[in-house]
């Protein structure tokens, strides 16, 4: 599975990966957890395809790092890559969102 | 022009709105100056029809506010209901913007 390097992350990308409420979840989730975690143990209220979908577009953007454990995907936050060029960006929207949360309910 | 009250505003609209390079610019050049810029003060290199819609996409997520001034369409970032219902978001936004094109340049 490609993934772009860190020098090919792009702050745009990162905000389109982020628009989304799934794939905003699935971050949160990653970070909560802060360690790898397979697909199947997000619990989305999507199709298998559309979770499938939503996951590329992470990996895409370069958010997140796939790679197999045997017949596992795992994923994995890109969180120092994302420190490393824009500090202090992902604990904002982390932070962010956990405040759209408790605002709004879940 | 209809506007999206502060309690209206979300996160992923926010995100999208900013994952364009020119919206992204015209929030950075909006933040810079600190007032309110007609629309014509934006020397954005694309079409008057895809300006309007940026400008549009950004008033609709409510990160701007537009209004008439005589003929003039203003413009003035909403920093204050942004910073309110996320704080600290979108200084962490510039400040990844202004670190990407410190790196990529311009």
């Amino acid at each position: 599975m490609p993934h772009p390097t860190r020098d090919d992350l792009r702050l745009e990308a990162v905000l389109h990966a982020l628009s989304d409420p799934m794939r905003l979840r699935i971050v949160r989730e990653l970070a909560a957890d802060g360690d790898e975690l397979s697909c199947s143990q997000f619990e989305l209220p999507v199709t298998k395809s559309t979770s499938t979908h939503h996951f590329r577009v992470l990996r895409e953007a370069g958010v997140i790092r796939q790679n197999y454990r045997g017949t596992a995907k795992m994923n994995g936050l890109r969180r120092e890559d994302l420190d490393d060029l824009f500090p202090g960006l992902l604990d904002a929207l982390l932070a962010a969102a956990a405040r759209q949360e408790a605002r709004l309910g879940g």
